[in-house]
């Protein structure tokens, strides 16, 4: 926690920049969006994809082009949208993207847990890009979404355990899957059965699946296991210990999270509900505090927001040091573009 | 614990028997049908609720009468399809029937609390009944389908917490949260919005609710207070600490739970395995025993069955004393009818 009383001290960029977009999928589509809405200072936008073709996002058109090494000459910073699993383009063009002077964040999960490589989400740990070699990563949607609220309380009470159970959205499975979800509950509703269930393992439609995510190590699912490592790498915490279950649920856009915090000092709810309203990128979301005139944080609220909405804070009834909350947030935006252009924000040279 | 081991003493009734089922919503439709397909030796079946009026179930006609004292005149057994939250007809009649001789099973909530009314799940605490008054409470859908895999792991390694997020599908919230599942569905996927909410406190279709049941002490739901108290009595051990979240999902039917239970004694996931695997009314759903050909326990394929399915059985990396599973159970069935009817079957004099 050193670090962060440090000046940060990393190359900054004098505005207005080149960027490049690498992907054209749904975060791809999020991150120009973004960037256009938080009027980030571009002299030129790249759009990059496997394959050149117009795009049109909002009514603006956007010309996509090939990627290729020359593509990243004179870009300043790179976003990739990446994938999750599967090798993405930022483990084939981020090097040459680097070489030819950009800052590459990719959003994939090819360089998460390289040593070489800060994994950051600006709020919690801005201070580790000092380290980067032209590479950052930005973490798995849903460990961005839990971080949010777990970061300021490990600050100031000291995390032990999370205990974590999620209820993810499809959108974080990327287009297909929203297309899929749409077709199987149309077909439900008309037939009483799926036929096709897409890329995932069992309906989606009406259903909650715990297992769409391969089986990894000790019987944790890989989206488990990056939970696990990513958390202890923002938070430069390695004791800090992680147990989550992820499932996948009927919605659209926005994962929610049932957490269980144990920490190492008492805190008590109106403590945690203090120090979370004061949190940059949170908000929490109770009772005295609506949202859309509802006392609870849910997806259709979060989705399209910033902030991480954060409400149901309460105590473990048998532990003073332990509390519980419910948390949403946009796994498109803070769980992956938003971050993204958050951290390019983070080398705009300021006067 | 040690009841569990003194022979019951109860009365017992010899078959066949005149049964009375008091309510004609989604769970009394469910108990007459689980009294069909177990072949409940049944001499009459009495359909009771506010109003007379013919019903269908599955093609076979019924005669629903009116529920008066006098309706119970003769009735052995009466099942109480009950409501959660406000008072059911088991408050106006129960004692009525009790009193013409009846043994009354209610699936309500106005009695689950009462410390003259057993509360009972019979692979768990059959002996409770032994010191019952005419009325036996069965408990809410989501600590049934919770204790059917918690109270075994209770009975042989001691069971210290248990912190469990739910995943609840309408149908208990009734016949017409089912209705509005769909009408909201069909809604948002014409038009993108959803007008009416039903019972709800906020779109069900394509969310997920952590408000969805009202707020009482300590910021906990009514909810998940009567899942810590009918947990407790159910073990017959108050030092078991429940912590929960529930959730309602946007599924028809079957409750899924993610579960961790923190234990006295240490405890591998094969042990737990092989301990759930022997127990009654649990079937364990992995990689090695599939359902449906899937590796992990679903509400569309918990939905129908009678056994609480079991999987994603693993520990916690950092606790020996701590593991945690996923569990899915059928609310209409286990939740509620079943588990009435097979309270009903415990009275069945055998020769």
């Amino acid at each position: 926690m050193k670090q962060a009383k440090k000046k940060n001290a990393y190359r900054k960029y004098a505005p207005p920049l080149t960027v490049a977009v690498v992907g054209a999928g749904a975060v791809g589509k999020e991150m120009i969006r973004i960037l256009e809405e938080r009027n980030f200072p571009m002299k030129e936008l790249r759009v990059l994809a496997r394959s050149s073709r117009p795009m049109d996002i909002g009514g603006k058109k956007y010309e996509v082009k090939e990627t290729t090494p020359e593509a990243f000459d004179g870009v300043d910073i790179a976003l990739f949208a990446g994938t999750e699993g599967e090798k993405g383009a930022a483990s084939t063009f981020g090097k040459e993207a680097v070489k030819r002077g950009a800052i590459v964040i990719d959003n994939g999960s090819d360089f998460r847990m390289d040593p070489d490589v800060p994994l950051v989400i600006p709020e919690i740990n801005e201070h580790d890009l000092a380290w980067n070699k032209g590479i950052i990563a930005n973490p798995n949607c849903t460990i961005a979404v839990m971080l949010m609220a777990v970061a300021p309380i490990h600050r100031k009470y000291g995390v032990k355990k999370v205990i974590v159970s999620t209820y993810q959205a499809v959108s974080g499975a990327g287009g297909k899957a929203i297309d899929s979800l749409t077709s199987q509950t149309r077909e439900f509703l008309d037939t009483g059965k799926v036929t096709d269930t897409g890329g995932f393992p069992a309906p989606i439609a009406f259903n909650v699946l715990a297992n769409n995510w391969k089986i990894e190590d000790d019987g944790y699912s890989n989206e488990e296991l990056k939970m696990i490592a990513e958390a202890k790498k923002i938070l430069g915490d390695k004791s800090v210990q992680i147990v989550p279950t992820t499932v996948r649920v009927p919605v659209y856009n926005a994962h929610a999270e049932s957490v269980y915090v144990e920490m190492k000092k008492a805190a008590s709810p109106a403590d945690i509900r203090e120090l979370l309203k004061k949190s940059p990128g949170v908000r929490v979301v109770d009772e005295k505090n609506t949202l859309n005139g509802r006392d609870c944080p849910m997806p259709i609220d979060a989705s399209g927001k910033d902030d991480v909405l954060v409400g149901r804070i309460r105590r473990d009834l048998h532990n003073p040091k332990a509390v519980l909350f419910w948390s949403c947030g946009d796994n498109l935006r803070k769980g992956a573009a938003l971050n993204a252009v958050q951290i390019a924000e983070c080398f705009i040279a300021r006067k």
